[in-house]
């Protein structure tokens, strides 16, 4: 029989109570981003409003700790005023009588890191804990300035947290779980705070990714991290597959769109997304349902129930396509009037449509919209910023609620060899976004075999080399120099093979593809040629080639040594899913392992 | 007899035990200047030594509480490292089993203004407070931000310290002390947060600054501000005889010289001036030895026992005026050569002087220089940083120890109208000093007889105006733009007197007359004029005009109504003391006032 029973969400402190001593009751939420657009007049306070109620469901379910997944806080410099809205909450909610019920059995030395007194907060005789907060930090809330300070620490060296999930050597990853016991139920959480995608991505493939497992077959193995999940671009992401396969539950932070009921992974591996608990773009995942999770976690077994949030902001994106002035069924004399007109029109729909996802008192009244509004003929055209305004008062962002787009660059986008969809694409052209992701375009561009043989002397990893340094640090120099260095190299070649003059063609395309051959052999050869091309400028800069070219010129292809074309695990429900359901309980998702389960692949098949 | 007795600094611990349970014990510190210099590879971690040796005292002590007089941060945004060291060592020393035995008597909604739950540390039941600490904001770590938050509001929200003396009318300052009682003891702390030295010494001169005296006769009135108290201006400063006469004891921040001892005022206060614990410039004045204070009151007496700090790095300073060339008595033939080897050989003398002044092995020993090298002539000049760098190793700044100076200069400097020190003149020529000074040079320039009939058309006060904005605000067109207004009103006066021709500048003199006149007498008339002219271009910059000239431009004579002429008081030992005295005790103070003691002034008298 299980231990664990799917419960009325709204009744889950009184469920909690009658579940046994074994059963440890987890809030998991990530992407909080305390100080997100804290000087906007209108939204300044939501994601401290949101905080709030993260706190506020952990006090209501009696929860034995909270679990963020990163970015806690939108900037690793914050504000003095946004960490002290995040102490005030954190101290008003985690401390008090409760007493905390979960016994730490690991070397709190090895967990904590950065922390000069490794100690989790509610073992220190001077703090009255009540929920524990364990966190690690993500991309945005990482160590930072001269001695890599973390405003995690800030927080951790007050104890309101627990930072967990450092790790400094980059050549090398070591997770030594923190080991947790309640009951007969025993957890290792697994903290991975966030390291730059393409390094970590090498690290997988690389075998160089430990996780230390316990003694014994009784844990139930958690991991925590923060990285991008979504293929954004050829190595720019931690594949599923990456992921361990002894793992039972994964915890997945950074990626915004709430994907919070697990799903199964082709090596069996159970991931949920909690998802951002405020929008930090206008993009279509960031619209939908905000939750967080309870997890309740009895010996080996699972389940996690979605709470939706009530007091994020109400988010509607839609698109509006004008009709075409040439068309025969147009007969506008004023077509930018007439845009106006529709527009006008359709964002009042979408205020009215946003009534519907009123929450209640304590959510913020005014809605975010974004209306993409695709034209035909510049005489369509009109002062989008105005329009807006026309809407001050009546929604939270008046100053860009409409995107201007031409029909053609949209139909232009749907026929991207990227296969992004128009969300995908909006981040691609991000310039953030775009500039991890140049080497792969240029790349997809010489692989049609139109375009292979269109340079002879240059190759495409040093063209992807050059075209990305222009992007990442506007070096215009590398261009110049990369030809050069390349041009030299291959006259230097074609001297020693002394071809025919009718020959050199064909000399030209031997060389090349000796080239292509060792860009795939030997990556690192390759690495250090280029860096002494590049290094010179590096130097003048203070930039950091060796860091640079490790994290962008690996031509392995992604790890799938070790994965599993197995089915989803038949004890799992709700697996697949694209999102949890808003219902009450209905979208919970429950997951087990038996403890002599062999199929399941252990540590050291992984990454001894 | 007297309730206190002076007790040897060492054993104070014991003797603080057979003190009658009356006696609140206090450890003063202030300008600590947290991250001062943290990038340094050597001094880096000097601040925060000394803030754990404070610490160490407070618990050797046995201290209610600490008070802090502002500066417990160098920067207004800290690092994050910098914040996370501050909160660590308050949570290590501050947090424990030690019983607090102050009551709080006064409404803590109005002594914590700045907190969203205004409490005092020590009654949070969740927090195991043993000694609380008690801080006022200085003009490094005042509020910042679009939420106007200090760094001593995040330290405050976690609970480890109690951040008063805010106060947000710059109109009107109304100071509600806090009131705090010990066995027979009681003790109303007044805070005074850092406010502009212009603003406050306007406000203390309109009498806008209000004390609020608890009821009864019985308080000990203390009060704390971070102020400058030296005269750096003739306006840029607190007076001493600002201070209303009831106060029995002041604890003043900002100057980092140590007087710790206090010094009795001539109306009769007596006032402390602690000093900075570390050196944030090469400034004699910082070469003092540095103490904090135990303070102990019981009922109306206090003594305050200076405490040597044994962690500051030592700090010497000295000067070297090089031989004049064309003296009969000098050889050399080559002056450079010949002042670097009386140079290096004066370095090491002090270096090894400053092994003296080694306190133990807690202390930093590398020690601060500061060599002031005079020479007469150009071919006595070297290379000041080649030389400070042959003693990398040996010295903790080996890249500015020595400055050179032309013997010219300094005599220069020595006939300087203004009656600066060496000290005060290095200060006065560094730009944020200058920047607040300069238009006391240009008038004092004004006062002296030849220089009063110097200009016809333009007045003192708008040549100041101009000048000043051109030092503070880079505006080089503030010049003409006077010089365009005065001139203008000056003929339009010109044209109604009519005068003869050879009676102009007889009209003109009559002009600058009356215009003096009512720069005296009208000073706010005065000021809309000047802000018409200077507001276009402010508008411009987006400057802040009225505050500008509200701190700037006040003619009104320092106050002087209500000082007394009384000598110091005859039970207070060792006022007038330039500073404490490093022996055992020795250079402690005693204070006392009777009850009915009507010579003293109250706070009406003063403020009303």
């Amino acid at each position: 029989m299980s231990h664990l029973e799917e419960t009325d969400t709204e009744n889950d402190s009184e469920a909690g109570n009658s579940l046994s001593g074994d059963t440890l009751k987890i809030l998991v939420a990530t992407d909080i981003h305390l100080g997100y657009k804290e000087k906007d007049a209108i939204r300044g306070e939501d994601t401290f409003v949101t905080f709030e109620e993260i706190l506020q469901q952990a006090t209501k379910n009696e929860v034995d700790f909270i679990l963020l997944g990163g970015d806690l806080f939108h900037e690793s410099k914050p504000s003095p005023y946004c960490i002290q809205r995040c102490l005030e909450l954190l101290r008003k909610y985690c401390l008090s009588d409760k007493p905390v019920s979960i016994e730490f059995l690991s070397d709190q030395s090895r967990n904590f890191l950065s922390q000069r007194v490794p100690i989790v907060n509610y073992e220190d005789p001077n703090l009255n804990i009540g929920i524990p907060v364990f966190s690690i930090h993500g991309n945005h809330d990482d160590p930072t300035g001269h001695k890599q300070t973390s405003v995690l620490d800030v927080l951790a060296s007050t104890g309101l947290i627990n930072y967990f999930g450092l790790w400094n050597d980059l050549s090398n990853v070591e997770i030594r779980p923190i080991l947790l016991q309640k009951g007969k139920t025993k957890l290792a959480l697994y903290g991975l705070s966030h390291i730059k995608d393409e390094r970590l991505g090498r690290l997988f493939r690389e075998k160089k990714v430990h996780l230390k497992k316990p003694d014994g077959n009784d844990w139930f193995n958690m991991l925590v991290l923060h990285q991008n999940r979504a293929a954004r671009g050829v190595k720019n992401f931690i594949p599923d597959s990456a992921i361990p396969d002894f793992m039972d539950l994964v915890i997945w932070g950074h990626e915004h769109d709430c994907k919070i009921v697990p799903e199964v992974t082709e090596n069996r591996v159970q991931i949920s997304q909690p998802g951002s608990s405020v929008a930090t773009s206008l993009a279509s995942g960031e619209s939908l349902s905000k939750n967080i999770g309870l997890l309740k976690v009895c010996k080996q077994e699972f389940v996690m129930i979605p709470l939706p949030l009530k007091t994020v902001r109400p988010f509607l994106i839609d698109e509006l396509i004008l009709e075409n002035p040439l068309s025969n069924s147009y007969h506008s004399e004023k077509p930018s009037e007439q845009a106006v007109n529709q527009v006008k029109e359709k964002i009042s729909q979408m205020i009215e449509e946003a009534k519907s996802k009123y929450t209640g008192p304590n959510q913020a009244p005014l809605p975010l919209l974004r209306l993409k509004v695709f034209y035909y003929s510049e005489q369509q055209q009109f002062n989008a910023v105005r329009i807006g305004m026309h809407f001050g008062g009546r929604v939270a962002n008046p100053d860009d609620i409409i995107k201007l787009n031409s029909f053609t660059a949209k139909e232009r986008k749907k026929n991207c060899n990227l296969n992004l969809d128009e969300d995908d694409y909006e981040k691609f052209v991000n310039i953030s976004e775009w500039a991890t992701s140049v080497e792969d375009v240029v790349m997809k561009y010489f692989e049609k075999d139109d375009n292979r043989k269109a340079m002879s002397v240059l190759s495409v990893k040093g063209l992807t080399e050059a075209v990305s340094r222009f992007v990442k640090h506007q070096d215009d120099d590398a261009f110049g120099r990369i030809i050069d260095k390349q041009l030299k190299d291959t006259v230097k070649q074609l001297v020693a093979m002394d071809p025919e003059v009718d020959k050199i063609e064909e000399a030209l395309e031997s060389i090349r593809m000796q080239r292509d051959q060792e860009s795939s052999n030997s990556v690192q050869e390759q690495d250090i040629k280029m860096e002494e091309v590049i290094s010179v400028s590096d130097d003048e800069r203070g930039n950091n080639v060796t860091e640079y070219l490790l994290s962008s010129d690996d031509e392995v292809s992604p790890i799938s040594t070790n994965t599993k074309k197995a089915a989803a695990k038949p004890n799992a429900r709700g697996g697949r899913q694209a999102r949890g359901s808003r219902g009450r309980g209905g979208g919970s998702t429950r997951g087990k392992r038996g403890k002599n389960d062999s199929s399941y692949g252990t540590l050291d098949s992984f990454c001894k």
